[in-house]
């Protein structure tokens, strides 16, 4: 972490760009301490769920360190209930502790009106992942509820989830 | 509702069963009140929601009505939160009010620890429909949150939604 972090720029995802997001979710998606998919999932796999299913993929590059975050922007449900959108956002390990998730929040949160979404929420926000909690709530999220047991953490075991909503 | 109501089976669908499950779900979709789905979905749409996509789908039969009701169950997200099972539930319009509900609701209870779930949520209770979130009450369901205006309703345009957990 001795790099100097430069200035932020969060632009829409291109193909060109999956390698690099690749790199940079991997590792997140495999400890499968923070998001429900298998942590045994394919780059195909992982290429579906983040770029394919969504309305709409960004990634954050750093003017020194490169790539080093994206998140996607997708309906939460069905038709009906098809206003309130759901993202998911993952900084690269390296990277982590500069405020970049919360850069991606923020930009997520201007972003997903234009998608005609008058609402955001995450399902399955990890008990144990604190830091994330506190910057989505730094950034207007509220827990509006939690689920007991709900995540399978690799080293803690069955633990809660919570759930967090903000109208937009 | 002057017929009689007998004795009610509850068994596992079979293709044979989905004219008339179709029959029962179809008014129901295309209300658009409870379900977020599409009101405009094709019956092929249904049968994959209803059918394809659940671990597994049960017919409630009346044995002067014949078929009643019916529910899904399958997992509420992918691997890591998949001991998580999540059911939508339908009763024919002609037989509500007869407890065949709950009846559905206890039973997917008995069934979904056999396929290995631990718990079971609600995602998207919609607030104007009490009687159900009465009969899921009645049946162990506890309201964990309410999501601001998250359902778009024909009627009572954007209402709130309730999710419900339990540990089984």
């Amino acid at each position: 972490m001795t790099d100097p972090a430069g200035e932020l720029t969060i632009r829409p995802f291109v193909d060109d760009d999956w390698p690099q997001v690749w790199a940079v979710i991997e590792p997140v998606l495999r400890a499968g301490e923070t998001f429900p998919f298998s942590p045994e999932l394919d780059e195909e796999q992982a290429y579906q769920l983040w770029v394919t299913i969504p309305t709409a993929t960004w990634i954050a590059e750093d003017e020194h360190l490169g790539l080093v975050g994206s998140y996607y922007l997708k309906p939460n449900q069905p038709r009906l209930g098809d206003h309130v959108c759901n993202c998911g956002y993952i900084v690269a390990e390296p990277a982590r502790g500069r405020g970049i998730g919360g850069a991606l929040c923020r930009h997520s949160q201007r972003m997903a009106p234009q998608f005609g979404f008058r609402a955001m929420q995450y399902n399955l926000v990890v008990a144990t992942n604190e830091s994330a909690i506190h910057t989505w709530q730094r950034n207007g999220m509220t827990v509006v509820g939690r689920l007991p047991g709900a995540f399978r953490h690799p080293i803690h075991g069955h633990v809660d989830a919570l759930i967090m909503y903000r109208s937009l």
